[in-house]
Formats: structure tokens, sequence, C-alpha cells
């Protein structure tokens, strides 16, 4: 895409009541538009990015057999009422509203309840189970306090699986592959090495839950690290004798950090089947409740996460498998119309190879460019100037490390398509 | 995929309480489940769907130069208040909810507001113009009445698409070719014969606007055809003598038509960045309004017209370019292993040159799997069975033509990657 045609416009300063560091460099790239506390648009470069978090959780998600789908933000009051979660008392983060008919209607804060009313119509046998539906649906909570930028808001899209299984056992396999699959997902996102599944308090069907925490000081949560076996606990669980016997940890191995929740898979058990009527016949004709479990993984929180940790005091550093572009190919203007043929040769060549750039086309000094493009972060900055026309070289620079290399067409296109 | 991992079912009836043939249908083919009136979850095969159309949409705008964000639901009153859309006696539809502070927020039932609010921040020059925001968001109206099935709903994903340009006459060049792509986009979608670009009253800063009104006995809205010029009217501007003049069709040679509105492109003129303050210097250092347009377009209401117009007495029959899958494989079950051997090799094969392909892999009558696939109505049947295995081909039905051929592997794999 050429950068003339991109809208938005980098700022100096982040606005004045934009706390979170995460928000404010976003901002100041043009990744994000803030509405309101808590309330962020994507702008054309943050929702690329977005995407691609996104596109990476839903090839995760159906490698282990996830199948999308999408449910309605609206809620009637019906199944909620059932499961005991529809009073302002028992979820303080409901937005409500009411139909023309005077009907109140809820936002969905999450799916529980919906998803298996849902599910009552289409599960019956043994033979229908198990199933893996998830969703990218827009989440809606009406948070007391949202200060931390992208990483707690009032509106923002989940992946949220559910898992329904015959039994106890069937889940637990099941738990197990989406406990591997968030790690891919976490690793492939750049944040693999800081990030710890994490156990926590788990309910009446399973001893414990567990958080993926990322490790990051503007996290609200705090954990307790084992670096032997990368494994955490969180703070409900930390006192809890039992805790060490599950997992082999040594209270006294553990380092204390503050982390940020990125994703949670959690046993539900029976609680919402049976409330909401969601059984089905074994191979016996015995009527037994589906086994649930849940799974969420917020990807705009992962993309405020990233871009909080893997920052410099330049701007945003992108890891390639999240960037909005790979490439930010600057083009510095002079009088020699070489310049401009070339880079709209290069422009042609990258992205007929399937790379996708970023084409700095526009009228602006070179300082300008280079901060601007520091501050956006893409991974790889190529330049094509008068100087790189007459060494037939182009002047390659790796956003993270700093890394300059000159290279020719063939040889830079040969660099991005080798995998 | 594997029908198995499905998890939906046909059902033989739709619910008594949904009277619009295409929620019927594609509740029966498991394509959408009905929440409450007006609002619908999109199950597998109808995100699919969905996504396709959303896909199409999305290439012809990208085309016409436009650049995709993506804005909250939330919104706050200030812009509303500031262009007179706020209050509930202007616009009857919003739906509104309270922060915990006690805040007014409503939900967004249309972005020219905020859009426009935004871009004060991002265009201050002629240079910054023109642009062509647009997003696939979710819209929220408090409707009245719902009874249209996915045609009308209160929650529902619009493509809304907004111009900025420095003036009438630049505004006006790009409104011709969003009608240009509006046009490309029924084509492909299969409602190109029966959608009219219609005549509509315009408003303070153009005689007419333009709707894209589809045939269909189902439909809301009445509309005057010429089908010398494949033009039309509606019911707003029939009785105008001014729209004869400007369009040269003859009123004894229309036909009155009921259809219903699949797009609309609007000239908004200055009316939302004079409320809101949005303007730009012109090269002369002189400050203008910015001259905007809106686009409007519900994938939804594309796929419920496609599901009503297209379908026959056995179910839907969707074009290729919107099926959710372009095969439906039918592998008919026999106690001969080869015959699910065969059908996994084709599904193989068909999947790694690119073809989607649904594998009905579940143990199940031949007769039940026929009419269910009749039902779910992709465009080529294939069938594997012991017959078809002994003669060495397959046996391929068209949904929409009924025509039936045998075809070996490879001619089926030249069939269908041929373009």
């Amino acid at each position: 895409m050429k950068q003339s045609q991109l809208f938005t416009k980098t700022r100096r300063e982040a606005p004045k009541d934009e706390v979170a560091k995460n928000a404010q460099l976003l901002i100041r790239a043009g990744y994000i538009y803030k509405e309101m506390a808590g309330v962020y648009d994507l702008l054309p470069l943050g929702l690329r990015t977005f995407e691609k978090v996104v596109g990476i959780i839903r090839e995760e998600m159906n490698k282990i057999g996830g199948v999308e789908m999408h449910l309605s933000a609206l809620q009637s009051a019906e199944p909620w009422q059932k499961s005991g979660r529809w009073s302002d008392e028992a979820v303080d983060a409901w937005f409500k509203t009411k139909l023309k008919n005077g009907a109140d209607v809820g936002l969905g804060f999450t799916h529980e309840e919906p998803l298996t009313a849902l599910m009552t119509e289409q599960i019956s046998s043994y033979k229908d189970l198990p199933s893996y539906p998830y969703q990218f649906q827009t989440k809606f909570r009406n948070e007391e306090r949202a200060k931390s930028g992208l990483m707690r808001t009032r509106e923002f899209v989940m992946k949220d699986l559910y898992s329904f299984s015959k039994d106890a056992d069937e889940h637990q396999k099941f738990y197990e592959k989406a406990a591997e699959a968030y790690a891919r997902v976490f690793e492939r996102v750049g944040l693999g090495a800081v990030t710890y599944k994490t156990f926590a308090s788990g309910g009446s069907f399973s001893k414990y839950s567990h958080e993926f925490q990322t490790v990051c000081d503007a996290g609200e949560d705090v954990i307790y690290i084992d670096d032997a076996t990368k494994l955490a606990l969180n703070k409900e669980v930390y006192d809890d004798p039992e805790v060490y016997k599950t997992t082999g940890v040594v209270k006294e191995n553990l380092r204390e950090a503050k982390a940020v929740e990125v994703g949670n898979i959690f046993t539900l058990g029976t609680r919402f089947s049976e409330a909401l009527g969601l059984s089905y016949k074994t191979a016996e004709g015995k009527s037994e409740s589906v086994f649930m479990g849940s799974y969420g993984i917020g990807p705009a929180r992962v993309m405020a996460v990233v871009a909080e940790l893997l920052s410099d005091d330049k701007g945003l550093v992108w890891p390639e498998e999240v960037a909005p572009f790979r490439v930010h190919l600057i083009e510095l203007q002079s009088d020699n119309e070489e310049v401009s043929k070339e880079a709209a040769e290069l422009y042609r060549e990258l992205t007929e190879a399937g790379v996708e750039v970023l084409w700095d086309d526009r009228d602006a000094r070179a300082g300008e460019k280079f901060a601007e493009s520091d501050l956006l972060g893409l991974p790889l900055r190529v330049v094509v100037s008068e100087k790189t026309l007459a060494a037939g070289k182009f002047e390659c620079v790796e956003r993270a490390s700093g890394h300059t290399s000159h290279k020719s067409i063939s040889e830079l296109i040969g660099h991005l398509t080798l995998r």
C-alpha cells in the first residue's frame, strides 16, 4: 500500500489522558484512535496487525478441530436467568439496553449461555460429540476503570472457543491440546519467552484452571514463576499447599512478577449444560449432561502487550508474523526521476512475490521519514535514494536489531521469500 | 471440511415464528440460528457464505482506493449532539446504555459522526484528500418490527465506506466509481440481472442519491423499473417531473416491482464536516469544509436475498462465488472399504488443488444425504459409491441446473481449476 493512501497521521505526543504505554505508542503511530476511556478504533495499520493476530489464532484453533461461527452481541435474558448470571448483582459488568417493546436485552460479555442454549438443538447423541465451536466476536464489559489502554477495554473482540465433550476424560484430552495451541499462539506473536502457563483456581469441576500470563510491568496481575519448569501460579492458588503437590514446583524457588493475562482455559464441567438442559444419549441410551470447557484470547490485548513489551524508545517493533506490513519501502525524494521509478519497480516486484509492503511515496524530508518509520515499527526498512541507485543496491535496515545490509532486488526478494 | 466435524443439524421444519423465506431456509439448512426477532447467529456454513460476500465487497472497495479500518460500536454522545442526531426524537432506532459513571452511550446505528470527528485529527490540508476509509462493522438498530429474516435485523454488519473529498467535483468522480463497484459486487454475488441502480431523493447537496434495489417479492420497497436503461426510480422520486429530465426515462414505460435495498450511495456534502468542524486548507491557504459521501452494503442482507431468490423447492442454491464450499463430496457408505479410501483421496486431491470441499463422511442413508445436500445448496455434488468406483468415474451433479456428468479425478480437478 502507498503511504499517501493511508489517511492516518503520526503524532509527536500521545493525548494527555492516555496513561498506558501501549495505547500511547499505538495512538502516536496512528494504529488506533481513542473514542472514550476503554473504547478504541482500529485504524488501518492497527486493523492489519489485529487481523494478523486473529489469523494466527484461527490457524491454531482450526488445527485442534475448532469450527468457526459467530454469535450475536444482543442477548435475551432467558438463558442467563437459567444460569443465574442475568442480574447486575451476579455480574456487574453488564451493559443492558431495551427493545422497543420494553424487553431488556444485554450486550454479551461472554457467550456460554447462548451457545449452550443453541447447542441443545444440535446435540442429542454421543455421535454429535465432541464439538469445538469458536468465534471472534465483540464482547462488551462495563468496566469501572479502564486505564490500561488496549489491555482492558469496554468493547473488544474475543476469540472464545467452547468444547463440548462426552465426559471429563474426553474433555481433559482436548484441554491439553488447547493449552498446547495457546502456547503456539503466544510463541508465534513473539511473546513465547515471557508467557507462562499459570495455575489459577478452578471451580466445581476442576481444581485448577489455567491462565497464560505474560510478564509485563503494566500488567494488573501478580504471578509466581518457577523458571525451571516454566510454570507459574497466580495469587489465588499461591498459598494453597495442594498446588505444589500437583505441579511439583517448590514455593521457595518462585519469583514474583507483574503480568497480564493474555489467555485462559477453563473447565466448565456441567455448570451450564445442566442449567440449560444440554444433554445427550450415550451408546447405551442413557441421558448425560454434556461436559464443557471454555478457551479465551483477546487479539487486541495480545497486540497491546506486543506493542508494550517489544517497543523501544523510537517506537513500535513488530515481529514479522504480526507486523501490518513486512517491508517499509522508503523513497527519498530527489530531482532524479529514476529514484521514483526504481521505488515503483521494487514495490511491484515485492508485491508480486507476495511480500506486503508499505511504500512511503510521500513528499517529505528523509529525517522525518526515518523517524516515522521507526515509530511505525515494520520489520525491514528498505531505502531507495540517489545513493542506493548509484550503488545498484538498496539499503536494508532491520527494525529490531538495527542491522544494516545492502541488497540488489533479487537478493532482497530471495531473502524475503526464503522460508 | 468433514461434515462430521460440523456441529449443525438440518431441520425439516423452520421455527413457527419465522415467517421470512430466507430465514426459514437458512435456519433449516443450519446456516443461521435465531436468537430473537431480528437477531441471528451465523453458524459455520452461514459464516463461510457471509465471509465470501465480505471478501467480494472488500476486493471491490480496495480496487477503488478504499482503506479498511474498524470503528467502535460504543458511541459517546458528543459528536451526535453536534450533528443533531443524538436524541431519540431525531433518531428512533438508537439502542442506548450507560457507563458505570452514569454517562449515556449509544450503540452505533451508523458512523458518520464518529468518523468525521476522527478525521479532524487526520485531515488538515488539501494534500490529505481525497480519502476513502471503510469498515465491516456491527450496527445496532432498534427496529420496531423485524419480520424479514436476515433482510432487516437489529444487529448486523455493514460495509460502510465514507468518502472525503476536496469539493463536489472530486466527490462526483468517486461517486460514479463507487456506483460501478457496487454494480460489480451485485454481479459477482449472482444478483446482477435483477438489481437496479435506483434514483432516490438526495438531500441538501445532491438532488438524488442512489439505491441498489433487487427485485424480490419479499422486499419492503416498491420501485419503478425502466428495462431499456436498467435504471429505476423509487417511490420518493416517482412523481417528481425533474427525475425524468435527469434520467431520460419515460414514466409510461416503467413497470412497478417489489424490491429490497441491497446497497445505497449518498452525497453527504458538508452536512457532517460543518457540524463537526472537519475542514482543510486549500493550496491557496483558504479554509474549506471537506465534501463527504457515504456508501453502504449489508453483507448478510445480500446473503439473505441470494438465499431467497436463487433457492428452489429443494433448498438453497448458491452461486460459486458465495457458496460456503464449492464441492459437496458425498460418500455413500458401503461394506467396501475402497469407497471410503477413494473419498479420502479425492478430498485430499481437491483440497490440495485449492478447491473448498465439504465431505459428507457421516454414517447415513443415501436418500438422506442427497436431500440434505440439496438443502445445503453447494454448487457441485460429487458422489463416491461402489458404483462410481466400478466405473472409475465420479458422478457429478450441478445443483443449479441438475446437469449430471461422470468424471475421473483428473477431469474433475481440471474442470474445477480451469478459469
